[in-house]
């Protein structure tokens, strides 16, 4: 029997948004090993006679510890041959992908990788916010904003200095502290937008700037799975646009009263 | 007779990396407008009555110039109803997507998103380098390192600076101003990786440091379109991974030689 191990990215939440490669890696599997932030609506690709085992992890609170994880998808791909490790958004972005190829490789088993839609890009973009727009910027910056030891990255600093537009994942327990490294850089006007649940039936989004964002989400009780995205490009945020729009008019009427 | 312009991300280059939705999108087209990035193939989803144009743009080389796309759009979306505009990627990282949204809004058209794989994550992915990987990173910068005038941005200087992968995309001809400003931070020994036409059959990889990629790239012929991957994760690589046991094989060899 041949051994396979793949990993395979889910996508941000809607069902949808996954890739012909990764449903037909999934109606390949012998074994399904899946996290809570997978739609559970893919295993149906799956073959009648597929184990489906949820291994969930979601912000800290794990079913199974990485090691366990690791080990089992070994374990069953010597059993059954053929294992999906299912993976909530793109497996290489803040995935542990790293970690199960090494465990694949020391037990000498073949690893095929299906690239996923990374909620970092595809939550801000169908919120219409673009993450680089000609003539504001020509980058953006993905980060989870705290290091292994949970300590802010020193990263942020450098990113507060720079025009790319920043996305951090993961981070609402740190909003405030990544928010005042900001605006110590300069930023506390620059529009900030927090999205959560993206791309679902659930998602809720807040937008306001670095100087209050923090205040917002509180009061909006904005939570993870959340992305926050810093940069000018928010202010494309339909709403925005409009509101400019809306005042411009105002200040139009204002200027005709006047005369 | 409903008007509606879906911007759609036909994925990085291999066709079985784009998503359900953008086929389902694809399938409802009455026009689809797309790219030389976009990969041929996929255009066999439409209906055999949709009108199918080629716009292309690759690198500055352009069929047609974005007013003249934008024009083409609306015109389109005011004779036939829906117009898919399928873009390679992501049709929002560097994709001028505001242009086209802000084109449709103008308009009074409706606009619908379905984001597509990036190459700049996807590609990196299936040579098995990740973006992050706890313990070396917690981030990703991904940029064309230039600004709109064709200057290298500033921001370089900044990512040069910062522990993030940095993936720069569109960028050969900058390729060794760029790997200057790594190396002037003391970043000469650090891994770079450059793949053209990734995901694809025709794909070609280089891997080498910020002070010789360049010319190892020059004597492989590596051209656009290409990624660069500049960081520490670049040693995760296969081939790399292979090296060092090799490597250290051989120490161990010579040590037990010496005794």
């Amino acid at each position: 029997m041949r051994q396979l191990i793949s990993l395979v990215g889910a996508g941000p939440g809607n069902p949808e948004l996954i890739t012909i490669k990764a449903i037909r890696t999934i109606e390949k599997a012998d074994v399904i090993l899946y996290d809570t932030l997978a739609n559970e609506e893919l295993l149906n690709y799956a073959q009648p006679n597929c184990v489906k085992k949820f291994v969930g992890k979601r912000y800290g609170c794990h079913a199974l510890s990485q090691e366990e994880i690791n080990v089992l998808m070994i374990d069953y791909a010597f059993s059954h041959g053929h294992v999906v490790r299912l993976k909530g958004g793109d497996p290489f972005v803040f995935g542990r992908a790293q970690e199960e190829i090494e465990a694949a490789r020391q037990a000498g088993i073949e690893i095929n990788i299906v690239p996923g839609i990374s909620s970092a890009l595809a939550v801000p973009a169908t919120q219409l916010i673009p993450l680089t727009c000609r003539g504001l910027n020509e980058s953006f910056w993905v980060t989870t904003g705290t290091t292994r030891s949970g300590e802010i990255s020193s990263d942020i600093k450098l990113a507060a200095q720079s025009s790319a537009t920043v996305i951090i994942l993961m981070a609402m327990s740190k909003l405030e502290a990544i928010m005042d490294i900001f605006a110590t850089h300069g930023k506390k006007d620059t529009p900030v937008a927090i999205i959560q649940n993206g791309t679902t039936a659930e998602e809720k989004m807040v937008i306001g700037s670095v100087k209050d964002i923090f205040f917002k989400a509180q009061y909006e009780g904005i939570t993870n799975p959340a992305i926050i995205v810093v940069g000018e490009v928010v202010s494309l945020h339909p709403s925005i646009l409009t509101a400019t729009i809306n005042n411009q008019t105002t200040s139009y009427f204002a200027a005709k009263t006047k005369q």
